[in-house]
Order: C-alpha cells, then structure tokens, then sequence
C-alpha cells in the first residue's frame, strides 16, 4: 500500500462542496432545448412548471450559471450518508497484478443502496418549498423510488412511484423498503392510467420499461392536485445535484495529488456518469486538464454505442417534452436484463452532446461479463455491487489488464454507484449459470429508429 | 447541531485500534471454565483444539492479557470496511424534542450488514494460518454466515454455513450472497447429521434455533478433515475480536470529549453488546469511570432478564463444552420472532458474569414496539436499521424520552449493530399490521430449566 493514500479516502464535513456544478455553463455547444411536440417550438418555463417544480424547471434552463449554492436543508440531509468515501482498489490491484491504480468513488452507503438520495432529497426540498402535496415518479432498478421515499418521508411529502414491472417482480423486497418510508408502489404498465392502458393493450405481457413508468408517472402528476412530476436520471437537473459525486471526488484527488486518467461510469440515463465526470468535464472545456471518459451501457439497451443522435420523446407514451438525445426510439423496450436502472432508451442531453463532440468514450457489455466482474470485485474488495454499478467495474478491469499488457501505471477511477443487496435473483442466475445475453438485432433497432419524430 | 460534533465521525486510518481489548483480564471473577459433560471436569486445551482453531482455543483460555496484537492481515481487511461512524442522531434528538444527547456507532456499511465482520475475518485468518482446508458454522439471521463466507472467500477457505432454518426461509437472498462468496448453506434442522435428524424425529416442524445450527455445525466439522468450528458469538474470542468496536467508538468519544451516561445494545449470544461496552466496562472496572449498560433482549427470548445464572450447553444437540451463562436452557425453542440473531438461549459468559454482579442492567421489549422504533428511526435518521439492532433503538428512544421529561442532558451511546435489507419480509408484516408479540410462559420456561444439566 502506497503509505500517502489510505485504503479509503473520507473528506470532512468541512470539506464538503457548499454548491452543485453546472458544467453546461462551460459546454461551447449547449444541450438542444427541449421542444413542445405539438408545435415543435421550445417548450416554455410556465410549461415546464405545470409538470415540474419551478425552481427545478429553472435549473433545467440554466446553461449559463456555472456554480449553484446547495439550500442549507439539504447540505444538512447530505451529512446523513456523505462524504462518500474515495476508495483505493489496493486488494483488487494486487489481485490482478496490475501497475495501474484504481480508485472507486461509492455511493452505495445509504438506504437507497445508490448515488439516487442525492438528487432525490434536493428535488423533495423543491417540492417542500413550493407548498406541493406529494410527487410521483417512476423507478426501474428501484434504487430512485427508495431514495425518493426517503427524502419525501423527510420533508413530510407524499410519494408515488410507478416501479417497471419487471423490477417489480423481481425484487419484492424494494417495494417493502419504499412502503416502509410511507410511499405508494404500482408496478408498470398499470391500468391506473390512460397511458398505461393503452401500452399493455398494444404490448401485452411487456414487463415494462423506465419510458412507459415515466409516462404513467407524468399522467397521474398533471392530473393530481398539488402534485409534481419528478424523475432521477437523464435531466440536466439532475446530473446538477450529481455533480455532488464528482466534486467530492475532484476535492479527494486534489487533496491526495491522485491525477486520474481515466475515469468510467455506468450510463443508463446518466445521472451517476454525469454526475462523476462533470467537474473533471469542466477542467476539460477549459483546457485545464484532460481525461478520457468511458461510458458504460449494456448491450441490450446500446443508446451510445448503436443508437441515433436525434430528437425523441423521454418516455413511451410521448407525454413529454421532446428532448434531442442518443436514443434507441421512445418505443424501444429492452429485453429484461438485470440491470434495470440502465434500461432506459435514451441518455442525458448533456452527456449526448458531449459524446457528440467526441469529448467522452462509451462502450457496451454484455451481462455475463457484467457479473463475472461483480462476483470477483465482491471476493476481492468485500462490496458486493449492484449489477449497473458492475458495468463500470468491468470495464475498470479490462482497463487495469490492458495496463498489466503494456506495464502503463494509469490512474483507473470509476463509479461504483450502488450495493447489490436487492439483486439477488440476478446473481441466483449468474450464481446457477442460467444468466442469458441479449443483444438487439440491427433489424429491431431500425423499426424502432423508423418512429422517431420527424423534426 | 454542535459545531465541535460533526454528524459522523470518522477516525483516521492511524486512529484506528492495533490491539484487541479482552476485558477479562480486568473482571475480579473470571467467567467460569468451561467444562466437558462427560466428566463434569474444565476442558482442556487440547480438547478445545480438536472443535476449534488452536490460536482462538488459546485466546478463549487467556483471562489474563489485557491486549493482543491484531495481525497485519487483519487490519489490512479492516481498513475495507472500518473505521464503521460513529453518528451523532441530530435529527433523532431535534424529533423527539429531547435535551438528551444520543449517539450510535453504525457497524452496517458492509456487505455483511452488521458487526459479524470484525470477528469472521479474525476467525478465517487464524484457521488459514493453521493450514486448514475450511470451516463450518452455523447462522440465525445470516448476517454471520454471510460475514464468515466473505472472510473464508477473502482467505480462499472452504465454509459450511448451517442457517437457521426460520431464517432460511425468510431470507432467500442472503444464501445468495453466501454462494456469491462462494459457501455452501443447509438449512437447519438436517438430515445431513445425526444431531439433525435427531431434533427433526423429536421436533417435527420446528423452525430450527441457533443451538440446533451449531450443534450440526460441530458434527461436521469434528467429522471433516481439515475443518474446525467457528462461531459468531457467546464465545470470549468473538468479544474480544468484537472490542474493536467499543474501541473505535471510545477513541472517538475521548477525541471529541463525550462522556456516555448509558450505553445500550441488543444482546442476542452478546457479540455485539460485549463488543461495543468492553472498554467502557474495563474503566469501570479499573474504577475510572461510571457507565449505565443495557442488554436489550426480545421478550420471546429473555436469557438475561428471566434466565438463570447455571451451567448449561451452548447447544440444542448437547455435542458442545457446558458454560455456566445466563440461560433459558438448550433445549428451549423460541417462538418465530423476527429477529433471528437474538434467538439464542444463553449469553456470553463474560456478560452473564458481569450482569450477575450488577455491573450492567437488562431489558426485554416486544418485537412490534421494536418496529415502531425501527421505523420512526428509519424515517428519521434515513438508515433502515436490522431488527436486531432496533431493539436497542428502542430502549434509547424510551431513555431519551424519560431524559425529555426529566429534562436531563444525558448522553445516550447505542450500537447500531446492522442494516435491515434482507429482513423486508419482517418489516412487511409490521407493514400489514399483523406482526404477533410473543413471550414465553413462566411454565414453559420451568419446563425448560428441569433439563437444565446438574452440575
């Protein structure tokens, strides 16, 4: 063990970042704006706040403001579960006798098991301030339904959440945690909305997807007094609250002199990659340091790697703002691989354009090779990772293996967003070697691609 | 919130402990020898040897060292997962409007979920250095099953894992996370020993109990080359190996000047309680200080508050050393409570000796009175405690509700042993409103202590 950088790295409360980091504000190109898709036109604030809370919509149109202050309520919520501890791989380095140095930055030491609490208390404390009732929303792996059923249970707000059906069944434990914090669960598609109605009779048996939850979460928000529709992931709100990771992060490296080379992060709709590579993205823009960024998705649900860079619907019922995104098509459904949180068909404006301009890598795995590399991380390191963490894992691994290969000494650093508590099922496959790839046919993709709005 | 008192504190890597505190060597009375059943006489070491690995026979012998290096190994392992917080319940104290101060040390952040950790790799290690070929044990809540498998996994060690079979079945996933670590898990009672069958031809239908598990666990593992008997608690060794927790937590008091007035933990085979007080108790003993301790137990399982102080068998299957304990004696089965890690008949005989003397104060609770608090508590703090370590919650949230009407400013310290992931089934009835409290009678427990053995 290098005798400078202890095994895991723990700022102080003083420490802690005081705001979020906008890294649209140093972005040349800015994200698309989201467009109305009856008109076509921008969707407008006033629009945008009958769905979303105000200052929530407001933080959705600020490209320009670099650096946000965090509410002092929320900065007191985050010393419940952060700092999150910068942990230094020294057992799995040895384990695969690499020169490389690996760092991971976990998220998974709080109840909701991922990074999800820490946008899911800054939305609930929006929601709070602006007199709501309660909110809906959606979940898939189940980790944002738990993190926002703890943070509305904190601020005293109501808290529905449309959970994908296929999470649902497999992880009955989820819905028990989420009860437990007070919240109402309904597994999706339902019949309790048009939207859903109308997906399970044109998808009969369909075990659901991120896109249709969102669709029925939004239905039942507009359509409810004193409620707001909030989401986890793919909005640039929401990588802003992230930010929370990388800034941590970058205050541990830049503490311990660590200078990472390459820093990878699972990508669903990129709240947790977003979130960790903003600040180092920012440095980048600004010509202060460069990096290499690898996004890692499945290949059952390839948005980076094989899908289109174009307008879109956000969810499958096309009850939203159009956003323009890397996209599989909003009518795209994955097949039910078990890592639920990255089952989404498309990804973050922000990270999309990013990926456009060739700032940012991103490559697919499928998820035997996933579990492999989550079963020997948790032999070696201890942690046992949730399955969307252990993407970033396995391409950590082959990273540190290349270096083995060439002797390079890089500096690994990924995101290990979660623990893999309620995944249990998945690992039984893995552990009973019944787990099954599934990769989309260039023909699928390309009737879903043939839906796509014309804009 | 105190600014001198962060919300969690954090020791440094060069803070953490190097030594194990073994509080026997500052007791008056030593714990009574353990004495073999044939011959009514102490058992030897050799003896001790041929169940257990020889360092920790050793280890269970010594009443006289008051502090034992911890090896390398196990501070490099310790370093994955410690130092555990020690947390400062702000919120707790501001929601139930009490001057008391209240504080827990939270050993749930790792994948074991609880403090069983801190022992199984003690445990692993010294078997590996023995040259053994693997180990067996048996677990009630699995949280110690899943502890040992990582350890036996990090060690590269065969583990034999007989689980409760209440537990068994209630907890399907924590067996995969043992067969994540790579261990074998039988559901106990078996038909795989002859203890096994025995108690299934005598109990037909029973759930299994702890003295069930272990007494299949040591007929394996005297039957098996190469293998020796663990064990997750009762034993002296596991206090010991469990002071690191108490010793954290009071480098961590002494640091920031906290004074506990009471310290409270749950108490099961007492790993956790006698891990957390035995430095505290060693000062008071010394005559440096003055503490209130707490055992809490569930009322369906009252060893300390409705047990008796006599020589008894740690084990349903009488294949195991008699240790004089507070007991409700082995042959007792306790009703199917929730909280599988306090369903053991007898206590540790360092804790059964000091509460014999009056050094430490006992309490039973109800196991729906548990939930409430384990749920105001999760709520409230964000951390969804085990059933196990919510037991002691609720003793501290009465202390600190008496404090409210006294108006005294106590400071309340509490192990919060583990987390409450895999227990979601228990928390679903305490959900649905149909959890059942049960307490044994007076008749059945004379019942039980007629079989006690005559010593």
């Amino acid at each position: 063990m290098d005798k400078n950088i202890p095994y895991k790295i723990y700022l102080s409360e003083d420490e802690l970042p005081k705001q979020w980091y906008n890294v649209r504000a140093d972005m040349k190109i800015k994200p698309a704006p989201l467009l109305d898709p009856a008109t076509g036109k921008p969707v407008t604030l006033d629009q945008m706040s009958g769905i979303f809370c105000r200052e929530l919509a407001k933080q959705e149109f600020d490209n320009d403001t670099p650096y946000i202050d965090i509410p002092a309520e929320i900065l007191d919520f985050y010393k419940m579960y952060r700092p999150a501890p910068l942990v230094r791989a020294y057992f799995l380095e040895k384990a695969l006798g690499t020169p490389a140095k690996i760092y991971y930055k976990f998220e998974g030491n709080n109840t909701s098991g991922s990074h999800k609490l820490n946008s899911a208390i800054a939305q609930a404390y929006y929601a709070k301030k602006q007199g709501l009732k309660g909110v809906t929303t959606e979940t898939g792996a189940g980790q944002w339904g738990t993190a926002l059923s703890m943070a509305c249970s904190y601020f005293g707000l109501d808290c529905k959440v449309y959970m994908v059906k296929v999470s649902y069944e497999q992880k009955p434990f989820r819905r028990e945690v989420m009860r437990t914090y007070g919240a109402d669960v309904t597994p999706s598609p339902s019949d309790t909305t048009e939207v859903g109605r109308k997906i399970l009779a044109e998808f009969p048996g369909t075990t659901g997807s991120l896109g249709c939850a969102i669709s029925e979460a939004v239905e039942t928000a507009v359509n409810t007094e004193g409620y707001r529709y909030v989401l986890g992931s793919v909005l640039s709100q929401v990588l802003l609250h992230q930010s929370i990771i990388g800034l941590e992060t970058m205050a541990a490296c830049d503490k311990y002199g660590i200078k990472p080379d390459i820093i990878i992060g699972c990508a669903g709709g990129g709240s947790n990659l977003g979130g960790l590579i903003s600040p180092f993205m920012g440095r980048k823009l600004r010509g202060e340091a460069d990096y290499r960024f690898i996004a890692v998705e499945p290949s059952s649900c390839p948005s980076l790697t094989r899908g289109k860079y174009a307008y879109d619907f956000c969810d499958t019922g096309k009850v939203c703002p159009l956003q323009k995104m890397y996209t599989l098509g909003s009518g795209f459904i994955p097949s039910a691989n078990h890592a639920g949180g990255l089952r989404y068909h498309g990804m973050s404006a922000v990270l999309s354009e990013q990926y456009d301009e060739g700032l940012m890598e991103a490559r697919s795995v499928e998820q035997t090779s996933v579990f492999e590399a989550a079963t020997q991380f948790a032999r070696i390191e201890g942690t046992l990772p949730a399955p969307e963490s252990s993407h970033a894992i396995r391409v950590a691994i082959d990273e540190a293996l290349k270096c083995k290969e060439t002797g390079e000494e890089k500096t690994i650093l990924f995101g290990l967003t979660g623990t893999g508590y309620f995944d249990m099922v998945a690992y039984q496959k893995y552990n009973d070697g019944v787990m099954m790839d599934y990769i989309p046919t260039d023909d699928e993709l390309a009737k879903s691609f043939a839906k796509l709005p014309k804009i």
